[in-house]
């Protein structure tokens, strides 16, 4: 059921970890949220249901966003359709675990950046344009970006994924400066956890995801429903104090910039400058 | 008047910006909150007075932290006679305009190492073994630290303010490595704007500070009191999804890694990697 | 005319700046200079003519970079009739100066990354398994990449760009986590100025190149024959020393991570942390 | 014995690592080198005479850099009495090892940033006006700098050292924002690797020293003797194409800025953005 006096958040890459919790909490906060996604029109069904159940309004579509026009035609049918979308969110990865570069194709890495950075271009390419009109009279546009570790630094096996996500990386910082003193607040969130979603790490690890949850400990894996509130503060900043960039990790998970924290090996090894007297 | 049964919010530079702020919003919150500043004494009454007009509770207190043992001290004496402290802010910073190198003397490169680092240290070496205790049973600790733009870049004129600030981020990122799996969240928080604080900003620019404002537009400047919302959200991340540094600015500020976006400069310069055909 | 008892540098992206100077400083190293270029046969030949001239050994040939199996075929061709490819540049850039979004056609964000990151990764898939198995035994393999301030930061203006560099750079890390072990060293090299390079930046300022190198001062724009000497000395730093990373600038020029260094500007604004009494 | 008709290049920090080597060098290139370290005398004069036995120039001084003054004294004495310094390398480190905050006391942090920060304020202080004076008709002036990981990112045990060089980094560029343009070339150097350093590293590790080297595998160790020849280029980079900062480390090392490369732990946590369809 489409409520359209409200504002819309629209959602791309929304399964059941980050894209479908922030539906439900924007939806919680009064937004219509339309999920997109590319497969499990049953699932999508039912996060809808869930949404209404709690008094919310939601619709949802599947959706290949690598392919041509697919994420154009999206943005165009909502806004016509639904209403304004007043906040959205990229929230598609291009994660295909560590693969070492003979056994990473280049149509896998072509999909990398398809997924990972050429979306981004397309959804601002589409939306911004309506999103800036508004700004000049009404209330301000936002696009969060879910974005990785790999986006700060490559590491062994994430050939396809680092380069797609430096890409969205740089490309979300120039989004923001053209657009933001026009009324787009685009906010890049690096997850640089293990998030419970069993959509797509749960699937990624299977039978053992699990057991690498419970090996966490407590609170050592990221709740996508409490990073929501997260998502929802940055859509809701006011335009003198923007953020576009923010880390996100458990208590327990070690920062992307620290390596092995041994005392030992550390002391003896990085960090150690010279000769010193 | 104390209410020892709330929690204690502790700031360390509570002037009319976003130390105050903080102040406020952490007390609407259920804090009482401790504010620390170097003078006015009659300023501190002030924003007690409001905040206690608000239903909060607070109280002040004059602190000159570049003393040894001044903060060492508040800490002991506000666990001991108020409560415990459940979050901090540390909000100090060392700016002192832009000098050249020869204009800048030692004894002030000193004291913004004083004021920009070496407190940060000092208070985190007295608060955190008591917020690791009480995080074993209890809610864990939060230490919040206003940065600066100097924290990411040094520029010129800026010796003394970017050497105190890169010392302050490198510091933040060892004491999260050591103390977030231990339960104290330490959020660096990159204030890349100018912000709408008489104390600070309004005194450096005298009665230039209403042109200043008037010329960066609507919204041009950061409003503390909105900021505090930051602040208060980054406090309450449930330990699964902490953040440990962001970046705020105004939506027409240029942000730090940009230089200055006139096409022509830099469609000729700056980004031009060399031949490519 | 080719010496195949010399080692082979391959330079991708051999116009008259950065890409053919190096080729020339590695010819008069010692290696034999492979050039390829898009388009000007004449001027390949020359370069040739010249490098022959100095008593140096290179051949040249036309490439299409952004087409499918083109890089596979140089690399294949050369490794088979002239001889090991010892060390490698990668110099293709994938500026077309500033344009905004709307202005920015799908198309020419899709031919940024071709060029700026996909080329990268073929290069490095086509060339590597060989280096690899020649380090077992013998000198280890380079490969050189030329990248650019976007690389580093997005800006208005560098949607394509910026995309395609970023992506490009956390390729660079990837590759180097992986391969650096294996014996081959990559260098990324964040050219943060304007190149005298009469093949890129001359075509793009026309009749306007000469006033602005003219306006830049005395050593105002880096001299590609003499930064040449930066990549020599990069492709043989011994194992023990390896560099990664590396920027050059001229000495006039400010840092990327420098906005405005104007004392009024900065001393109200940038950098002021909050109150600090 | 000093040759007064060559140039000077002064060493802060000259032990029997990259100081001691890095004076070598220039020494063999045409300098006299001015070595300045705190004990040692005998290791000094061994220095000095390896050196005149290979046909150079060199002096050797004791210093206490942490002392007030003393670093002043030293460049007014040697601008003095042996002549102009027209490269100088400040290789005083901080490292004291990993030590949880509450095993760092108030001094050693202190200490830390008198060596780590404030010596390069000092040196800068009294080296750069000469240097100004005489790039106005003459040749440029150097500030080499070696610096560690800990100045791009802290880590656990890291709060003194931390601290202290990222200090360092600002200040660095701060420096380079004034001074590149007055003809001063600040050059800083990440060394992210254990360096073969048997006055530091060899010290800190005892007669564990031969066996972590031996653990690290062939060319696993930086050897600041071929070092020295990095350091050696970047002093003589000619003023269009200056670099400000450079990494160097062993082929098999991991980088700062990666993790642990175990595919399984990878693959599962960081860099996985969230639900992707």
């Amino acid at each position: 059921m489409i409520d359209s006096r409200k504002p819309v958040f629209l959602v791309i890459g929304a399964g059941a970890g980050i894209g479908g919790n922030a539906a439900m909490r924007f939806a919680a906060g009064g937004y219509h949220a339309v999920m997109a996604r590319r497969s499990d029109e049953a699932g999508l069904a039912r996060m809808v249901e869930e949404i209404e159940a709690a008094g919310g309004s939601a619709s949802g579509t599947l959706l290949n966003a690598a392919e041509d026009g697919a994420i154009e035609e999206l943005v165009e049918r909502t806004e016509r359709d639904i209403g304004p979308i007043h906040a959205a969110l990229y929230n598609l990865g291009a994660q295909i675990g560590n693969r070492a570069l003979d056994q990473t194709p280049h149509r896998i890495f072509e999909l990398g950046w398809r997924l990972g950075t050429y979306g981004v271009f397309r959804l601002a390419h589409a939306l911004f344009p309506a999103m800036v009109e508004r700004a000049k009279t009404g209330p301000h546009g936002t696009l969060l970006v879910t974005s990785a570790t790999a986006a700060m630094r490559g590491n062994a096996g994430q050939h396809s994924h680092a380069a797609a996500m430096g890409g969205r990386r740089m490309l979300c910082q120039t989004l923001n400066a053209e657009f933001a003193p026009k009324g787009v607040h685009v906010a890049h969130v690096v997850v640089d956890g293990a998030v419970d979603a069993p959509d797509t790490l749960g699937k990624l690890l299977g039978d053992k995801f699990e057991a690498f949850k419970a090996n966490k400990g407590a609170d050592g894996v990221i709740d996508p429903a409490m990073l929501a509130d997260t998502y929802w503060h940055l859509a809701h900043q006011p335009r003198n104090c923007w953020t576009h960039e923010i880390d996100v990790r458990p208590w327990t998970d070690v920062a992307w910039w620290n390596d092995n924290p041994n005392p030992e090996i550390n002391a003896a090894g990085k960090g150690f400058a010279g000769p010193k007297d």
